[in-house]
């Protein structure tokens, strides 16, 4: 089965740079051809247009929205997935061809491996292997796009136009776009949201000298160095006043999730190289990167960040920082208090510079039912392939995709992963082991099977 | 007279490129024929050689040691200039070739005008007037370098070497390489050293994504914030510990020489572009750039600098901050300080990462005796000249030519201006007015005669 994965990882389906989005085409129509191949009718869904930073409006590759034969009777599960990439180039640090999949010692090295072509044929095999045999006891969907390493253009919209359409009939949404958190199986049940905040402090009409002007002058630098201070203690706690208001309170049951992960801190600590995180426990570690705000400052722009030395006023800083958010906190809530925040921290300098703070429109956070049968099919499915109990995690970073479909479609959504922790998915040497995807493929297969008896 | 200027201007002597020094070295032939012409003795000094950045060791330009006859019965002083130019290209938004000496409206535009081929030749011509008339009334010597915008390469060991030599019967030190502080003819007595710091902090092994890590890491560029805001208080006052004990206290007698400059505060703020200054006062203004101590952030390197977005938790950033120094502070002194201040300050924050924290070689502060003769006789000669009192002013910036001058040969050095505050040294469309050029020129010759009656 890795002969299909080796010729999918062939493709350079890179969608970075939209002047080649012709491979991403090329990527999403030999994927259309296959699920025709198997009997499914596709549909090569026109997504719209995008405008680029330059101004220029270019038309979005298709979104493939693919179904099979339909039973009245059975549940209807739509599968998400994509078939774009990161960009790779052997210069990069690759030990072999990225697009040239190879296998060392039980290892298959490509980009695009784990994340996600792998996975999207580990499904369509899984649906091959009921055909094959016997009926396959849910009905199936696709939904399968090319441009989600670069932010899905067009592909919220069509969800939503397609609401009652395609979706109308679905009763699940899976998605296998991430990975376990250790060696163990897990199910994904929450993402973290995001908002990214710009704070410019704009102020003499040009650089200045320091030599000639230090002393005299309330840099901008300085005033943003105040206003950065003023987001965090030592402790990683997040000073903006209210803004932790609306998280969640940790519940027993939730707590008790956290026993199970088999996340080895002393390990952790040597892969990131830190003497200590934030917190003492495993648990609290965990927490702290899935279940509980967070503020990092990224840069600085506009200042001097070239080596050697430069003695420079820069006229205009702009402060770059995020906030990760969990459940149930709101981004534009979050957005006006950090505003109200620096502000107010502004006002106590007497500055006379201007400040400015922007935010991009945050991406909510996403938290499913683990009541829901999704969640009991997927922790049989993992036993009876595994032999274990997930995992139940939750991923730290922002991946749109879950909340969108369940707040657009009002669907129940789950994450399935199946690619390794250590895969390297937007790294040099990304791969998916042999292992991982052979029983991933078995994994969705007696998912299929959990899901329809639970229906 | 300005045939001359031209002439020299007309040669591309920048020194930023040591692949073209070849040009300043045909800058500094010419400029010794020219004192050859008029009867000088010139020897073109070995100045031995530089290791760039790359660890390529180059063979420096020579340095002009000239002297003039002499009469033992009078005062010998030394004219200090160079002869290389800061980069110059069209296309950085120049008026006119900055190559080809342009007259408009009464100014001389030309890389070097200003910045030092016009006071050079101004020099030059100041004797000559004499020598077409009656005997020089001093001892005339020169040292004229070609590396004063790249630092001076070579030239301190030089002084240092000739000491006892070339500098032995030197009685005054005049140096023309900066500019009034407003239209208002000024001797200038004093310049800030600075010292350079950099700020590492360096945490886990790699760059962490945000949204993963984030929570969890007590990240370098929090840390780095937290130290950088401990140096500043919003009203420009530095907070490391000790660092302004030893600024000289101001006197009666120095106060007063702010009351005489005519610097235009409201003018100022809308040159800078700023609502109002740290102080309220032109002196206090005038003072801050001058003659107290200033801390400028400069930057951060190796965090997020782009336009845009990016949501990194850098590994490793290094912030970069100077402090400009005066009189009597001891940059080894203050960079033992602000050492111990980040140490302290980054003991109480309990952090996993490494702090480092290095200086570069800090350069001294200088300031002159106005009780001494060159002032007075430079004091005189604006009078004669321009019918007006000199201002008495400062550098704010490091010109560690006089002090080194001041160090190396134990010589009364003056800084004697003929350049106009607004004639754009270093930048686009630099020029000198054919009246400060003219008039200054009357001013040095007047101030050979003054010195003359002095000595």
């Amino acid at each position: 089965m890795n002969v299909r994965l080796k010729e999918w990882v062939a493709i350079k389906s890179d969608s970075g740079d939209h002047t080649k989005w012709g491979e991403v085409e090329t990527m999403l129509n030999m994927a259309a051809e296959r699920i025709k191949k198997m009997g499914g009718k596709v549909e090569l869904a026109d997504a719209g247009t995008h405008q680029l930073p330059s101004g220029e409006t270019v038309l979005l590759p298709p979104v493939i929205l693919a179904e099979f034969a339909k039973d009245p009777k059975k549940a209807t599960l739509c599968i998400y997935g994509h078939v774009d990439v990161q960009p790779a180039k052997m210069e990069d640090g690759w030990a072999t061809d990225p697009f040239n999949l190879t296998e060392i010692k039980g290892n298959l090295y490509g980009r695009g491996a784990t994340d996600n072509k792998g996975p999207v044929l580990a499904w369509l095999h899984a649906v091959e292997s009921y055909q094959a045999t016997k009926k396959i006891p849910v009905n199936i969907k696709l939904i399968i796009e090319g441009l989600e390493e670069v932010g899905s253009y067009g592909l919220f919209k069509l969800i939503k136009k397609r609401r009652d359409s395609f979706f109308a009939d679905v009763d699940f949404i899976v998605i296998s776009d991430n990975v376990w958190a250790t060696t163990t199986p897990a199910l994904t049940y929450g993402t973290r949201g995001s908002s990214y905040f710009f704070v410019e402090i704009e102020g003499p009409k040009l650089d200045l000298h320091s030599g000639v002007y230090g002393g005299s002058i309330q840099e901008p630098m300085a005033d943003l160095i105040a206003l950065l201070g003023s987001l965090l203690d030592h402790t990683g706690k997040i000073q903006v006043v209210g803004v932790s208001d609306d998280v969640t309170p940790l519940t027993e049951d939730e707590r008790k999730l956290y026993d199970n992960i088999s996340f080895d801190l002393e390990e952790m600590k040597n892969v990131v190289g830190v003497k200590h995180f934030l917190q003492d426990t495993k648990e609290e570690v965990l927490m702290a990167r899935w279940r509980y705000p967070s503020l990092s400052i990224h840069g600085v722009e506009g200042a001097f960040s070239d080596p050697g030395s430069k003695t420079i006023i820069p006229r205009k800083v702009t402060g770059k920082f995020s906030i990760r958010q969990v459940p149930n906190m709101d981004p534009p809530d979050v957005e006006r208090k950090v505003k109200e925040h620096l502000e107010q921290v502004f006002s106590t300098l007497n500055s006379p510079n201007r400040l400015k703070v922007t935010a991009t429109v945050g991406a909510k956070p996403w938290v499913a039912n683990l009541q829901d049968s999704q969640y009991v099919a997927g922790q049989k499915a993992v036993k009876d392939v595994f032999g274990v109990e997930p995992e139940f995690i939750r991923e730290g970073s922002t991946i749109p995709i879950a909340q969108t479909f369940q707040e657009e479609t009002g669907k129940s959504v789950m994450m399935l992963p199946i690619s390794g922790h250590d895969d390297g998915e937007h790294s040099q040497n990304e791969k998916i082991s042999r292992y991982n995807y052979i029983e991933g493929t078995k994994l969705f297969a007696a998912y299929f099977y959990e899901l329809s008896l639970l229906h």
